[in-house]
């Protein structure tokens, strides 16, 4: 277990993060080439297996071990009235997380994957971000501290998600301060508010904007603008570089929080895959910024990390084709 | 175990079949509605989860039991040589199914599928439908026939693929003789033929066209310019219907073996999802005209039922949320 001292120790211990193995990676592409199919014919799972193999270390890996890893917050923010929910239903969802009986719950097990499920400080919101840093110094490193530690040393490919009632406002937030643009280019409906409840979500977006837009790196905005969950993310997003752990992002939130991290370090999100495009419009955008393809569109806006364990099977099957083919030499099959 | 007399009989079997159980959708809609997420906030997956249900007539169902079929077939037309492959791959290829070394062997594993391969009369190729009908009518009915008996009684899920060394072009004769306009706009590179290769192929496709088209309904369309693989498909995809078991479709010569279906009785795909847009250009104006929306596009261009293969992970997915996830009232969740 680490103990980040505060945001700097963190920022340092990005500095000092693994590459992808272009050895394992080139090993893999040749492999590739020698697997019973027409050269491409398996399209873009070919380029999964690679790039997986890459991170890995290891030019035939398997996907055995997939972690998927719901954080929980609540916010200051959720207090003006930016979800179609009260903030009560965080602790419950997390209790039904607990339970079995959310779709995640369904997912993970459809996917054969550990789930783990984190509630950081659910009586204790960030505080509103319009009218101050939604975060301490203290409060944001330890959220961090918390995801990174939630990453399982045996895991070999990760899925970060969150449950916060109102959480897609402090998202739109940081996309907004990262990215540029007004704030009603980033804010949706959410779980389903009204017009006047987007019209509300806006103003909520740009008064945090004004006062906190470009006073920091990626990290920093995130104190300022984000939340636990989505800082968590970011840990666990890091941790699992440290541990040439691919990533599946999840949605708009999950995704915001990622940018948070590719605006602190160069290439700091190279190590993850887009899992599906949310129904929350600014995801496109988002993920387009992030130059991330998302492997499914299915219009989910869930959150709960469920897009990006749909895509599990996805990983996990590119994987099974390109280490459990046999070679055209293997079968005896006339190579065209 | 069925043995159809003549193409006649066939014809009549698609007259009793079975349509969806609207009273099993409407408890599946009503379900849906109670489980604890926002309305719609898993998109596609709520409609997959009540069409799968209606077609199963239970409100609740879950997939445990899928099958993965793959007929393969020889086809006279592969001496005009529109394929990148010799003949003799058909069975190297049924060889790897059988050993286990094919991509749909490690993608059925993954999913958690049954597969069965059966290999039709491969030392007797189709004739050459530039030259008269590629199949007799004893041939075609023999081949619709075992599509239809290779369906197992309890599988709650259908995948059906071919392996025939140049059935891209018998696929393309069917589609432009059905859907209409030039061999040119249905005809592609398959598994990889070059510019010279690929100006052959479009010429035997229209040569089959000017000898075949309009003579007749989808299944003598189907007996003139297809396949016995593309004849077992259609036999297998009724027999699933007959059964009430949904069926996923695989790539451009899978759907163009429906699409004589579609074009001998109506309605006759509705317990049809597409799995996957394959790369093959044609495919995706020809699911346009079907009303398919595919669930997947990862630019595969295999075929082997590999498309599909890989959309039964969101399939079992879709089935897990809706039927595992617990009620608003079972949470103790605030509905919002």
């Amino acid at each position: 277990m680490i103990e980040f001292s505060d945001l700097e120790a963190f920022r340092k211990a990005l500095t000092t993060m693994p590459d992808l193995d272009v050895d394992a990676q080139n090993g893999a592409a040749a492999r590739n080439g020698q697997l019973t199919k027409p050269p491409g014919a398996l399209g873009r799972l070919e380029d999964i297996a690679q790039w997986y193999a890459g991170w890995r270390g290891n030019p035939q890996p398997k996907v055995t071990s997939p972690q998927i890893i719901v954080f929980a917050g609540n916010h200051g923010v959720a207090g003006q009235g930016v979800s179609a929910f009260p903030p009560e239903v965080t602790e419950q969802m997390v209790m039904n997380f607990q339970h079995g009986g959310a779709a995640i719950n369904q997912l993970a097990r459809a996917a054969g994957a550990q789930l783990d499920v984190h509630a950081l400080d659910l009586d204790r919101p960030t505080d509103d971000f319009t009218q101050g840093p939604a975060m301490s110094e203290r409060d944001v490193v330890a959220a961090l501290t918390a995801g990174w530690n939630a990453v399982r040393a045996d895991t070999d490919l990760l899925v970060v998600g969150e449950m916060g009632i109102g959480n897609t406002t402090p998202a739109a937030a940081l996309a907004a301060a990262l990215l540029g643009g007004e704030a009603a280019d980033w804010t949706g409906r959410g779980t389903g508010v009204d017009d006047a409840g987007l019209t509300n979500k806006i103003r909520v977006v740009a008064e945090g904007l004004a006062l906190h837009k470009g006073q920091g790196d990626g990290l920093e905005t995130l104190r300022r603008l984000g939340g636990r969950e989505l800082a968590a993310m970011v840990g666990a997003i890091a941790r699992a570089r440290s541990l040439r752990i691919p990533v599946i992002l999840d949605g708009f939130i999950c995704t915001a929080a990622a940018a948070c991290l590719a605006y602190t370090a160069k290439g700091a999100l190279d190590h993850c895959i887009a899992g599906h495009l949310s129904a929350e419009g600014a995801h496109a955008r988002l993920l387009d910024t992030l130059g991330k393809e998302p492997l499914l569109s299915f219009g989910l806006r869930l959150g709960e990390a469920s897009g990006a364990a749909l895509a599990i099977p996805i990983i996990k099957a590119a994987l099974e084709c390109h280490s459990g083919m046999a070679t055209f030499a293997e079968a005896g099959v006339s190579a065209g």
